[in-house]
């Protein structure tokens, strides 16, 4: 698999793959990563990649030219290619999203900085846009890695354990339930914190019922939308069988 | 403003600050960093820091002991410390949590690895939980890092330009308008890519409805959730006037 990543600031994103499990993965060549500067690719003399909003408006957008034409290089260049932009106005990316995308051959997330990226631009290459949530960033750099590393995750041979792939957050519309590692007794300064006893006595049906109780308490409190539908999902199945 | 990071990959952290308007900014000493590395508190022989699961489940979580010794340390070295702690199961960060923590003092973020924590560690020290979506990654550093962006966004100085912050997705619980910048006409491969044509006139007002009209469109498609916010906001300032 390879990840492309169009940003004015590389250098931002390469760092995070030098290290932890995907510095590994990478070296074991389960995936590759390529960088493009937009910069590069400007036509102007002093490499100026900015401009004021056509009708007003704070802020600066990156213009057209320079993206088409690194746009187009990576087409020329790359057949199969997925282009993804990273915007705050745009649907949120979610697990489901990750899993389907851990599918693709190539993807290339363009990164937009300033006040944003010249919608034709948008118009002409985006195969998706995602945001990763109701709140803004300096850059789409760090949405672009949070992706990638998403992403990843779902690809084979990435991760050590599979079963944990399985086990977590949102594969069922629940957060996960609260969980502890030995000692199952913790003392520090004299006080004791200890580990919810069911956990000591290896009654598995007990054990995966109090986590199921403390996984949908977590949910409701933390993630009533969440909650919701969890229990349209539970529904849904109960009449489909 | 102080950040501290407690993780096991602080270097995969610390290159985010090394350009872009977040370097420039902390160089005018706006805000400070540090690190913290819980294997540096780990009484364990071998520095071990993972254990498993109490009552089964896959993968391994950071022990209690070596991540209660460092949040300890830093409250100790440090007054007015807010512990935030990066995890799937939480609430949403947004928008308006940037705006209020950017008037802290201090902010500690905590970055959970392999399968989380064990959470006696976040029942005795977070202040505050946060996910930013619904999707798994490989650890809590990006997370992090995402949350200090917006925060650090919101923090005076930081921005250039401070009207840029006012006219931005969210704040009014609609996405932003698309925006082009020059040229009007952008040629190539001998097609012609026209910005609208409202936007070359100079009727501010008639400007204005035009964007209003496409953030709205905009929002309606991506985030039907968000267009419900802006109908209900809407109805309720009508209300209360």
């Amino acid at each position: 698999m390879k990840f492309s990543f169009v940003s004015l600031f590389p250098h931002l994103i390469e760092f995070y793959f030098e290290d932890s499990i995907l510095a590994k993965a990478r070296k074991k060549g389960i995936f590759e990563l390529d960088f493009y500067n937009p910069r590069d690719f400007s036509t102007h003399a002093y490499k100026k990649l900015d401009d004021y909003k056509i009708g007003g408006g704070a802020g600066l957008l990156i213009q057209a030219q320079p993206l088409f034409e690194t746009l187009e290089t990576i087409q020329k260049l790359h057949t199969n290619v997925h282009f993804i932009f990273l915007t705050p106005s745009a649907k949120n990316f979610n697990q489901k999203d990750a899993k389907r995308l851990s599918k693709k051959e190539h993807i290339v997330f363009v990164c937009g900085r300033y006040e944003g990226i010249d919608e034709r631009v948008l118009e002409n290459f985006a195969n998706e846009l995602f945001s990763i949530g109701d709140f803004i960033l300096t850059g789409g750099e760090l949405p672009a890695l949070v992706l990638c590393d998403a992403i990843l995750r779902n690809v084979e041979g990435v991760l050590g354990n599979v079963k944990s792939l399985e086990e977590e957050s949102f594969e069922s519309y629940l957060l996960e339930a609260p969980s502890f590692t030995k000692p199952f007794v913790f003392s520090k300064n004299f006080k004791k914190f200890v580990a919810p006893s069911v956990f000591l006595k290896g009654n598995h049906a007990k054990i995966n019922a109090f986590k199921s109780t403390l996984a949908l308490c977590k949910t409701k409190f933390f993630r009533p939308d969440l909650f919701l539908e969890h229990k349209r999902k539970n529904l849904k199945d109960f009449y489909e069988k």
